[in-house]
């Protein structure tokens, strides 16, 4: 689809082009945008029909929608921005320029701006910005008739009418009712008696990561969203939750590698952006590994009476640093998924302890193998085995552990992975070292 | 509420318990069954009501449906799995040992038979696996009243009423009617006219990886699955979907700390299966290790002649393997979200080039300043940094570079993570180091 809309553009085929367009899906054509220069899109966006261009709008990234504001005129801007879901529009102005957002609130009336202006103040990542306002609301007195005339009246600019909210005069969230149950269940009963008063909802400033799980363990299309007084504010829907659960995933991903989450495409961000979240970390925990310097200065004069030490340095800082990163990603992702809980630091430290004995006691075993077939000195094989095995004991204990300490600090668990523990376990690992060579060997 | 139960458990209160279980949800009385042993379990299931019992049962683990199975009488246990939601009885029969199976498949006709067997047959991980077969048909003939009423005669056992699938005398799947559109439509339209023709599907074979895409990318609640010959063999419900997303995200988690993924909860999980999981991975590392060894064997001669030399091996390496990782996180996730492609080879080099020198150049003029201000000798804090800068940009185009690699070569990208590469990047840190030192110290 994308290259035959670039043919298409660059061969200037437009009335062919404009007749395609309407058999196309909107998402397929907001992919035709990324390859598209500024003044190509803006020939494709205005070739769109009025119906298709407030879905492919809804669809563009944040530099190709100030694109088209820039060259289109207000009048049809502001016939977009009327058409956009509520949800939407507030994620369009929130990367609009203070110009622009000014311009569109001119046209809203009074009552508009104030809940724009309300629901551009939610906190980032908050339920309140995932919302929208538009949702089906019932009376409870209404019959399932008259339920679904209601419905059929004033469904078509819903997100989605497959839940509907039965509100009181003072929009209290009073039940729930599926179009399920609407559609199966007999004409005359009233709303009351079938709707569910024992619904699951979020307030405006829980977190997002928490919706997520309350709509993974309810296996919910949708979740109300209410205020201190139980009044309805707003819907979230499935589709922007599946975003939230990769974001949330891309941004722990990131901080599990040492960088500052950001959840811009790799190939559409800057260069030095891209630098600046990567510098930070490497560059404390590159500072923090001055301890391992200290350490291996205190034994210089062991490693002088014994260079052979130092060649198996590397294999057991790794091997221990990836069997800390084993332990502690495990625990990250249980606390993720709400498996693991802070309760469970006592059983956590326990499995770890007898997971990392047989892991040490298989790769000790196996390294001493390795080692005296490739003719090393029995003493400093022995060495480098002990080691080994302390090491990936105290590695997985240390990891399993460090992100419930982490969580109950009220840190992201995701900082204590595999860079941070790998810091940790390096400095333990070679104090171990030395002092089992300082035993066994000299 | 799972304190409680277990708490009117314990105090033998079954009547109480046994009404207010009638007021609790399914998926929170399952929670409760974590908490309980085997005795309790059973009572705890006995005194469930027969709907009950069905939805608590879909949300048990294995082992609890084993111990259940193993308890119940015969027919209860029938009288549940015809119950269950035909993905849900898969899931089940998949778990369940090969007399227990067979035990079921006496009670169900040669039809029945067939097609769980078909079902059992689908590749774990398969679109095939996934699917349900309780969906709603249309016939296009049918006007918009009729379909409404024949979704009220036989929706109530339907998984989903709300994308009804438009099948001819075939089964040929023909279009797709949303719930939206038969409800908000003029009743006497026929199907045909508001139909959707052009509907995404998948085929029983394609990987639940490329179907979660799908459902990404055009906001779907179901997806139809359909044969070669486009009959409609089942469909796949976002609820499923979202599970799949958090599986797959928690198998590249694992994967990319070098452990065979797995999805059993970490709590529940034997000892000895983590302790197996991890321990391949590890040993493999570890003697690819002994490159490191090797090289700086062949150095002893210069680490002997100046023994500082040693101290800054672990920071060298840490600090190029968690610039590796970074690299390597960001395009596996990339790959995994369907936005860095095959295609991209070359600009995530020159991208990772570019990003790399920036970091490079930071880290290195960081690191000078901080060793000599500790009183190094300016030769080694020169050697030192400028090791840093170059293996840092290599470790960077590495990390950037084999994770497309390994997706050319039909591995997955995600062994192209952390440990891997840091192993990689050590040994190019070391040669890079030995032979800087060489020029510039000796």
């Amino acid at each position: 689809m994308n290259e035959r809309i670039i043919q298409l553009i660059n061969e200037k085929k437009f009335s062919i082009l404009k007749e395609e367009l309407n058999e196309a899906m909107a998402v397929d054509i907001a992919e035709a945008f990324e390859e598209l220069d500024k003044k190509n899109s803006i020939i494709l966006f205005r070739l769109l029909s009025k119906d298709l261009a407030v879905d492919v709008f809804s669809y563009l990234s944040g530099q190709q929608r100030k694109d088209i504001v820039d060259a289109i005129h207000e009048t049809k801007l502001n016939e977009i921005i009327d058409e956009l879901y509520f949800d939407d529009m507030i994620d369009f102005l929130e990367e609009m320029p203070a110009n622009v957002v000014k311009k569109i609130l001119v046209n809203a009336t009074d009552e508009e701006r104030k809940l724009i202006n309300q629901f551009l103040n939610y906190p980032e990542n908050s339920a309140g910005s995932l919302m929208t306002i538009e949702y089906v609301d019932l009376k409870k007195e209404m019959t399932v008739k008259e339920a679904l005339e209601h419905i059929k009246k004033t469904g078509v600019d819903k997100e989605t009418i497959y839940t509907c909210y039965v509100l009181n005069e003072k929009r209290k969230l009073e039940g729930i009712v599926s179009l399920r149950k609407l559609v199966l269940l007999e004409d005359n009963l009233l709303v009351e008696e079938i709707m569910n008063e024992d619904y699951i909802s979020c307030t405006t400033l829980d977190d997002q990561e928490e919706v997520t799980l309350l709509f993974k363990k309810y296996d919910l299309l949708t979740v109300p969203v209410v205020d201190k007084e139980a009044r309805l504010v707003g819907i979230i829907t499935i589709d922007d939750i599946v975003d939230v659960i990769d974001q949330e995933n891309t941004e722990d991903f990131q901080k599990m590698a040492a960088m500052e989450p950001n959840d811009e495409e790799y190939l559409y961000s800057n260069v030095f952006s891209l630098a600046r979240r990567r510098i930070v970390w490497l560059a404390l925990l590159m500072v923090t590994a001055t301890l391992t310097e200290m350490i291996i200065g205190r034994f210089e004069s062991t490693l002088a009476a014994i260079t052979v030490l130092a060649a198996s340095i590397p294999m057991l800082m790794d091997t221990a640093g990836n069997a800390g990163a084993q332990s502690s990603t495990l625990i990250i992702r249980g606390i993720a998924l709400g498996e693991v809980e802070l309760t469970d630091y006592i059983k956590v430290f326990w499995k770890e302890f007898r997971v990392s004995s047989i892991v040490g006691i298989a790769l000790a075993s196996i390294n001493l193998i390795r080692m005296l077939l490739l003719g090393s000195e029995a003493s400093v094989a022995f060495t480098v085995s002990i080691t080994l095995l302390i090491t990936i004991m105290m590695a997985k204990v240390v990891g399993g552990t460090l992100p419930i300490v982490a969580k109950k600090l009220r840190l992201d668990p995701a900082i204590m992975a595999g860079p941070l523990i790998t810091t940790i376990v390096d400095v333990m690992a070679l104090l171990v070292y030395f002092n089992i060579a300082g035993v066994l060997i000299l």
